[in-house]
């Protein structure tokens, strides 16, 4: 005897693009949705007609693809966004610095990462590794909006960081671990800026701390000519040569850049299995260079994909981010073959999750998988005709075409709209901030 | 004593970026519009009282900018937009020339002529130079909705065109020349296809045509190394001075994508004060490589941007184009501050039209200027706070923000609708053509 059945959520009459293993794409497909989780999904006409669904929504004409993987940003740095422009990378700093210093706080950093998480939905982001000040605020931020964050406490160290200070930051770092350690919505990852910023003994010591709580470590690696030449002239070796020396290296190690290795690099990087974070955006806007993922795919490397944060990027859009790492790859190439819509978009999908060991939650629309879901519009002017999914997706797409987005289940925005908080209060703390911040500079 | 003075619009509150060779901004302002012109712009509260518009515009937190030129595309390839991706050049040419030859007919140019400039103004381009097949189609597309064309026939040889051939086709682009001199919204031009597929005897008639119409001659040159092989082995020499040598080269003269370009050339392209349009997006995806356009900026070029046409770009987005065009020269420069936002801007408004002797008419906000302008909304989460006008155009706003378009005084898009015509009523054309190529291919 068959029982109505109660759930949350059932999306109707979409093209569903799943992103499994298979690349199984249904054309006319319904997933049904309950607490968090797919519960099913397959072809329309085969629906269950006994689900009662809280709310359902008719998906015809729109793609329906999991939710994008953000591998690196800076969220909060959305409050100084398009501030410090077309200077030298020196000069570029020194401005940009010197603004952070005066309005970075916990109060600052809510709002800005809000706007930033808001920002991501909106393009179609529903999971973002996040490194910034202010671990708390973000975090916050996060949880009233319900976004999925890869984050934790951020390590930069001063020339006045001795023994003492080590151990004290070590010792927060723990207790922050051990204080969010049971979040749905939060993966848990330590932070170091780079080699140019944390000592040799830090760095080691933030490994093992990562090591013994089996978190993330994210820390930016080989992005310009200048980190590689400081690091032989202080380590004889490459940034990768000596992250890997330190025991930094891992499958849990997110490496954001890696524009300029050496053949050395690929070899060890694919040993260890860690992972590349591409942010093709930022490398060419800040001059840094062109990071060849080909390569980097072709020796077993992780790769996934990432805007970076707002004062390089300098909006948040991961339509941008694919189109562009797609492209790049073919000229880099001189090979149009290279790097097919279907691969790339698994780079923010599929291979992203698995990469960051989230394969058995996120990355793919399979039952029993949490709900990350993009409901996206394939009517307007410039995604006409349509002959291929992943070509449409990777080339016509854009941010405006994600209708509705689901985290964990949860309905976050539903024709264009935020449902869970007022997005107009934001934007209103965000112009107050920004007024101060003219009137500074 | 004061007249009541009747105008056609009155755009109020806005931030106008004009354009202008002096930079100015204002940050609230009017701009008036009758009989297809800008009869007023200035501070807000000094507008005419007098002024009895037909329509009043509020542009209160938006930007008005110059309708953007778009040097280079193929428009009605929007019909074969995506069917053909990620194959190596010889496979993809091979398989969307099969195709283009089976459905490229005047009636299904037409269709995709109209999508491909509803496109583009959707996205905030007001004027493009179009190259296809069956120009009278594409004319009529951009009449109906009110689209500022620069085309004219494009000539490609085949191994049959005999001297009586070659006579017939420049006879009918003298006769479609000779038709179509009077129209506002159409600029001439012939269009040569390459150096690789017109014969020189066939390209240097076209020339003199060209010259002796005094109107515009558009041709691809330089884009790929095969094409610049294929002029050595076959001319001794570049396709740039290949086509100095026969004549071609002028300040009415477009050259498409200039990717791959000897130190000889700069000079050339200097020395004729030829127009170069960089089409970063198509360069990219098809993996021709980079051009150097800060190079030819120092060397006195004209640079204008296109998107080139949909099979390569594939939307027909002017703001990925600016934005990349900026960001791959501070990469291939190395340096962040090459081509800043304000300067890439002007590349395809003031400089773009300066470029195509066509500064008399558009390309800035002044008065006495034809009416092709755009309101830009700027209160998006992705282009929140706005600190600088010029670098939240550039890295910030997308096709989705252009709110409202004008085209010679004419109101094609408000609010995102277009008012001119019925876009649905493409669409469903459009679909009709897409299924028939479907069950084709």
């Amino acid at each position: 005897m068959s029982m109505v059945n109660s759930i949350d959520y059932l999306i109707t009459n979409g093209f569903i693009i799943t992103m499994n293993s298979h690349g199984t794409q249904i054309e006319n497909g319904y997933i049904a949705i309950n607490d968090g989780k797919i519960i099913e999904l397959g072809e329309n006409d085969k629906i269950n007609p006994q689900y009662r669904p809280r709310k359902k929504i008719d998906a015809k004409g729109r793609f329906i693809i999991p939710g994008l993987i953000n591998s690196h940003t800076h969220g909060a740095d959305v409050l100084f966004r398009g501030l410090v422009e077309d200077l030298p990378l020196e000069k570029w700093l020194q401005k940009l610095w010197k603004v952070e210093n005066q309005f970075v706080t916990g109060e600052t950093v809510y709002w800005g990462s809000l706007l930033s998480y808001i920002e991501m939905v909106k393009g179609g982001i529903t999971t973002a590794t996040d490194m910034f000040f202010y671990v708390e605020s973000m975090i916050r931020a996060a949880k009233i909006l319900g976004f999925r964050l890869i984050t934790g406490p951020v390590f930069l160290e001063s020339r006045d960081h001795d023994e003492f200070k080590i151990k004290e930051e070590l010792s927060k770092a723990k207790e922050f671990l051990d204080n969010n350690k049971n979040s749905s919505l939060l993966r848990l990852c330590l932070q170091p800026h780079s080699i140019y910023t944390v000592s040799p003994n830090f760095l080691r010591r933030i490994g093992e701390l990562a090591k013994e709580n089996d978190c993330l470590l994210a820390i930016h690696a080989s992005e310009t000519k200048n980190e590689v030449k400081y690091s032989i002239d202080h380590y004889n070796c490459s940034p990768i040569q000596h992250l890997d020396d330190l025991g930094l290296l891992s499958n849990k190690t997110i490496l954001a850049h890696c524009v300029h290795l050496i053949d050395d690099d690929y070899k060890i990087l694919a040993k260890r299995d860690s992972i590349v974070s591409h942010c093709p955006i930022s490398n060419l806007k800040l001059g840094s260079g062109i990071a060849n993922i080909q390569k980097m795919i072709e020796a077993n490397i992780s790769v996934t994909l990432g805007t970076d944060g707002p004062v390089c990027c300098n909006d948040l859009n991961p339509w941008f981010t694919l189109r562009l790492a797609a492209m790049l790859q073919k000229t880099l190439g001189e090979n149009t073959a290279i790097l097919p819509a279907n691969e790339v978009l698994q780079l923010m999908t599929s291979e992203a999750a698995k990469s960051l060991s989230l394969s058995d939650k996120i990355g793919s629309l399979e039952v029993g998988k949490l709900a990350d879901i993009l409901i996206i519009d394939n009517s307007q002017a410039h995604a006409l005709p349509m002959y291929d999914p992943y070509s449409s997706l990777i080339y016509s797409i854009g941010r405006e075409d994600v209708y509705s987005v689901f985290i964990n289940g949860q309905l976050i925005m539903d024709e264009r709209r935020i449902l869970v908080l007022d997005e107009n209060l934001v934007k209103k703390e965000i112009n107050n901030i920004e007024e101060k911040i003219k009137m500074s500079v």
